[in-house]
């Protein structure tokens, strides 16, 4: 482990850009399922120009994990109770699907439905209207992990 | 779709923090598998102690997605061949699992093998010592997605 604790340094600005945004009829937090298997909608997954080349190849029916910036998320929240259930016990957030988290990253599994000039039209999906995506990656099933 | 096109400057400066370090046996990206399922070591995940409350009730047999910065990539990257296998055909970097892409994140389904007072060990996990994480989550069966 010796010289590694430099290291995290080399990320003081990993500056995480968007490439793309989510355009959904979902507007509010208070409107979107816990998860998308709760009946959420397909959505418009716009890449910005920029970024489109690494869409080469994607077809209608790949199954993806879409990573998003969950921007209206309370970064400052470490423990809380799952899907807002009081009844449930409280948790570290590392251990719940929460939005609030010290990165509000989200994971995705949804299918592709369209593609199109300008992105993808994706889902089901239960981000907000509005949301950054950062990454797309395809799912594995060697690893059976999304 | 209307006004939703200035949400991504909220994002300019999203300031993704690392929340913890991976010290792993694997030094370099030529020594680390393509993949968890190819005989990938156990690894350690220092908590930084800002955020170790966000571990709580976490338990040894929990599986967990670890979130990566991975900090060597190429971020200029848009198209690949997979595994960097030529013979293989060139793909838009969104459907492949290289960590060259727009934004390096990494996504590690393990196991947490032991809970310490800094972290945790975890397994089989492909990422290079000095690793940044910056997210981790339960994988959740019901979705199916790690």
């Amino acid at each position: 482990m010796v010289g590694s604790a430099r290291k995290p340094l080399r990320m003081a600005r990993p500056g995480l850009v968007p490439v793309g945004l989510l355009h959904s009829s979902l507007r509010d937090r208070k409107d979107a399922p816990n998860f998308y298997t709760e009946g959420a909608p397909d959505a418009i997954l716009e890449i910005y120009p920029a970024f489109r080349r690494a869409l080469y190849r994607i077809r209608v029916g790949d199954e993806l994990i879409v990573i998003t910036w969950l921007h209206r998320a309370n970064r400052s929240l470490l423990r809380t109770h799952p899907e807002s259930d009081m009844t449930r016990p409280l948790l570290g957030v590392f251990l719940t699907r929460s939005p609030d988290r010290p990165n509000p990253l989200g994971l995705h599994r949804c299918r592709v439905k369209e593609v199109t000039s300008t992105g993808l039209r994706i889902g089901p999906i239960e981000a907000i209207d509005g949301t950054p995506v950062v990454d797309i990656k395809p799912v594995v099933d060697e690893a059976d992990d999304s």
